[in-house]
């Protein structure tokens, strides 16, 4: 099943980490790839090393070198590529492995958007996913096609937003 | 910070959950009341059951009795109003101890929707919300007048989903 959790709103990725903390819940196996990284130090990665029992159940891995482009940004996009190359062929390991209930392709979509893979490598990569594996396509922007090919399609809109009127977000909770 | 996430599609509660699972690793302690459960076993209270550590960082607490008025439900509607009640005492009392970073009162918005609590209940109870505390109210058709209250608002909103298309979902997954 393929899932695809997109739009301009907060609650994507963090959709994503409560599903599979509920699949691990039920004695399920689930892995997330993240391919866009911002430079910050996130809060899953810090709980995920304080849990170190959660490793083979939940895993999420950085692939991403962070920003593209903006943010002081000054890696050449050679760089930014060729992480989310390694992403995708991690994604397509552990999609071919089916030792994962779900697996998660977070900030996906952002990667297509800026050229850094194609939307058809992704395809490729989805085609056959296992039965009963679940696959998330996340970020906003998701391409037409993977909204074609998905099974399950949610846009995270956004409403409102803290930042909009002047307030500040907290750092700590990373909105 | 109050934030609202509504909508008819799905992530909304585990955005949430998500949300709790990053705060905790920066350090932070996070409780929710869920004000409408379903009659399955979750998958989030099977992980706390199985990481007893979380106590008193990661916290969810079932208030609501089932669904109301469908799926077979025969309990008096003055049941579900007695345990919505109960729910929003216990977050109010979550929110005046300022012991938590974030309060989440999961499926509020349908408890009003469906007339089980008043919508100016809760904003009594969110009134004088502790500085640097998120408190979250979640559940899809979120009265007007939260929106308005409200800092941060997502709309989980379905773009596809395999009801639709005939799918069954998976059930511990619980989609």
């Amino acid at each position: 099943m393929i899932v695809v959790f997109t739009g301009n709103g907060k609650g994507k990725t963090t959709a994503t980490i409560g599903q599979m903390l509920r699949a691990v819940g039920q004695g399920r196996k689930t892995i997330m790839f993240q391919f866009i990284k911002g430079p910050w130090t996130s809060g899953e990665h810090k709980f995920l090393k304080l849990h170190k029992s959660l490793k083979g159940k939940l895993e999420i891995h950085r692939e991403g070198k962070g920003f593209v482009g903006i943010l002081g940004d000054k890696l050449p996009i050679e760089v930014h590529k060729k992480a989310a190359q390694e992403a995708l062929k991690k994604s397509a390991q552990a999609i071919k492995s089916k030792k994962w209930d779900i697996v998660a392709l977070d900030e996906v979509n952002v990667a297509v958007s800026l050229g850094l893979i194609k939307a058809g490598e992704v395809l490729k990569v989805i085609k056959n996913e296992p039965q009963k594996m679940i696959v998330v396509l996340s970020g906003r922007g998701a391409p037409d096609n993977f909204i074609k090919r998905a099974d399950l399609v949610t846009e995270m809109k956004e409403i409102k937003h803290p930042f909009n009127s002047g307030k500040k977000a907290e750092v700590g909770f990373e909105w």
